[in-house]
């Protein structure tokens, strides 16, 4: 019952500066909500719709900057990981080691990931059901990992379309693991722009409303302060100046409904 | 931005004592907490998973019934309408005429429920996107009646589900009209038990929460002293002795999302 | 295991001529062919999306010119009724009274058109599991009338969109009824034009080929002379002179499968 | 327009001794029948629900086999891989490398598999739109090979359900890949058992003829000679002694359907 986290940041980590430079705002942001926050930028985008579509400055290259904000704001890191060989490097410096949705069945990757003793926060595939994730937090937990956190990102509904069934959040709940809220893919809209992803960036604050209400441990945002601007996850990504409006409307709800408990 | 009313009452109107005992609780329910009441009961089941359904006590039975809670309690009433026959008749007592879902689309019973001059609740098809219920208002504005509200109720989703898509509701309240949420039905699980639907009463609250915390003129919630000694919906039916504590969360947070704007 | 009987003719009953016409190409196609054929149009579009949407001749337009295509032809015919009171008129002269979709669950309209003692097609709702509509099947036949055909019709499939599960048709004829495979609706985008149903005609053949070969009682299909003409459903309708080629298909595939039992 | 072409094999090699056997039986099941046969059998079950799930001989053990299976029957042999590094290895050996239905938008792997110049099979995601596999076909033969499979395996349809479009096969094919149809996961209930998925086997037969009378330059058939003692994906494979007269008729249906090219 502890009031939520804030997982937030940039998708990819363009460049050392843009990644400073968002930390530093949300940092600034969430102390001011009195909320817990964690940092998170993608190294690579694995799975982009195209070859086309940028994949990010490289494990290389967003290692050290992770490391410079965990030293310069004390905050949490998170990235994602797609292979086994990148949860070493990757657990050496990041607090958070997440499992991207396509992947989140991947045994080896789960083991692996479990293995580095980091935090693990395992998205949901759009194709599973939520009372099925329990498999999957066993993967981890069995590979003797017990800090598993399982993320709402949206379910398959038909054709380039995702609905957020907010049942999986109880559902989900009902493993012990802490449930975090996605609000930023679940209004995606898969391949829905032909050569790459489209989404409803307007239904962000519905969902997240929503979910929190329900009641969450976490929210996931990814911001940027120009998105259309953004090399992937445009059109679903938050304007960093309306990051504080958002969210003192979603750390109130998490008040009064936490209050109930 | 008013705080939402309640639509509220058994599933079925089972017979004048019962009516009236849960129309009188739950006026003073809502009364004490300062939220607007329609009572709700189904004088026929329709639809019936079998034949072997019960159906209820019938038109001429329930009209009485609602002229009388009418009259004694000073609330509007509610039911809902299968033909265009029925119409007129309820017409001449009932606030308002409630559309069925699966009969969402058909016209002559739009056009006679719109020209009784009464509010006509529609209830959202399990099988219509959100911005199509904008064609079936226009079915009853330009029947000459303004008067309508959009009620959701769960989206086909595989066989025997339904999922609550929360971005149906901005999406119809762009139409004009408030949207109201069903929690009842949306957690039915169509057919789900061979012989009758089946349901899922401990997600009434999860989808509630979610649905007031995104914001609605009206929630539609069914309730009966001994759900599970119900002729029908008693796995979605809230208790009666619950409503209290579930509505005062209901209505703090409305409270709250409703400051906002 | 005998042949498929085909259910064809035009979306609407346009004028006696044109049903006349379509009557007389399809006895003639489907004579050479060796199958049986029922001639179907309806004479109200209840449902139509927009109240701008022509609704055809209604029922004292079309009673005459079905009788004098029974007459003329030979053939049986069928129609689609939308109310109780429809099905006895209805009954005098048609041979197959035909529930449409989004009514299939209505006890009183199945009642009705099970007390003609004509032949009832009963058409899956899109919100509705094959295995359910025993529990539909059964309403009819406990009504005293046994001659009842299902119709697989798709299946909501997210937003604006149907799919064909051609499970549905061994699993529904496990009831023993007679299954028949509608590719015109099949193909329907629900609502996906906006103010009317779109859809994509040049799937008819793909999902018509696909249900033969699985192996039904019968094949429905709309056809027209010009189906961009056409006041409903133009976009999944067959035109008129390509149905020889595709049925000429239909029977070889209905014939190769039918020798294996 | 040529004869589909068989893919067909245990779930999992199990032994040299089991894939053995099974190679040999379906090669002179599909020589008497004059089809295309590419022995298929995994190495690795890299996503099984759970833990306990036996994963297979590994990629040391099965190569060796493969080799033999080429060697002794002079068929090409097909594997799944699930990272980059096993693609080289797979390469040496086996003539089609497939990408797993989670993985088909990992583009790294899909880039690695390409690099090897043997035939890539890319299994439809669960979560994809037909449409959009020319995006991830275009990730391969932009690395530079030509010869790539495309295969519908399902999409998800609520939880635990997949339903097969059959319109996902013409639409597939307009990319210009031969289309690969797989009956067995086809017909997987994903997560349906708790710690394992379910399936039913009986459907096999149904969805395959579908699928060839739709057209489709190969099928794809999980086959076993005890499926209920089978390691993985028991519910959904076919008993090898009932291979015979399945292929006997979907090579019947095939045949007819391509007489009217």
């Amino acid at each position: 019952d502890a009031p939520f986290a804030l997982i937030a940041g940039p998708c990819q980590m363009e460049s050392r500066e843009h990644a400073m430079m968002i930390a530093e705002k949300m940092v600034s942001i969430t102390r001011e909500l009195g909320i817990g926050y964690v940092f998170k930028a993608s190294f690579d985008k694995a799975n982009r719709t195209s070859l086309k579509g940028q994949r990010g400055i490289g494990l290389e290259g967003a290692l050290p900057v992770f490391e410079e904000i965990k030293a310069k704001f004390g905050i949490p890191v998170l990235t994602d990981v797609h292979t086994e060989e990148q949860c070493e490097a990757v657990g050496k410096i990041c607090d958070v080691l997440q499992i991207p949705a396509f992947l989140c069945r991947q045994t080896d990757l789960l083991i692996a990931a479990a293995k580095t003793g980091r935090v693990v926060n395992v998205k949901k595939g759009q194709f599973l059901a939520p009372w099925d994730m329990k498999n999957v937090l066993a993967k981890v937990t069995e590979s003797g990992n017990g800090n598993v956190l399982l993320t709402e990102r949206g379910a398959s509904f038909g054709y380039n379309t995702l609905v957020s069934d907010m049942r999986a959040l109880p559902i989900m709940a009902e493993t012990g693991a802490p449930v975090i809220f996605d609000a930023t893919h679940s209004v995606q809209q898969p391949g829905g722009q032909g050569g790459s992803s489209g989404g409803e960036r307007r239904f962000v604050e519905t969902l997240a409303k929503a979910a929190v209400a329900v009641g969450v441990a976490g929210v996931f945002i990814e911001t940027h302060e120009n998105p259309d601007a953004a090399p992937s996850d445009g059109p679903n990504m938050v304007p960093l100046d309306q990051m504080p409006a958002l969210l003192e409307r979603l750390v109130a709800l998490d008040r009064l409904i936490k209050s109930w408990r």
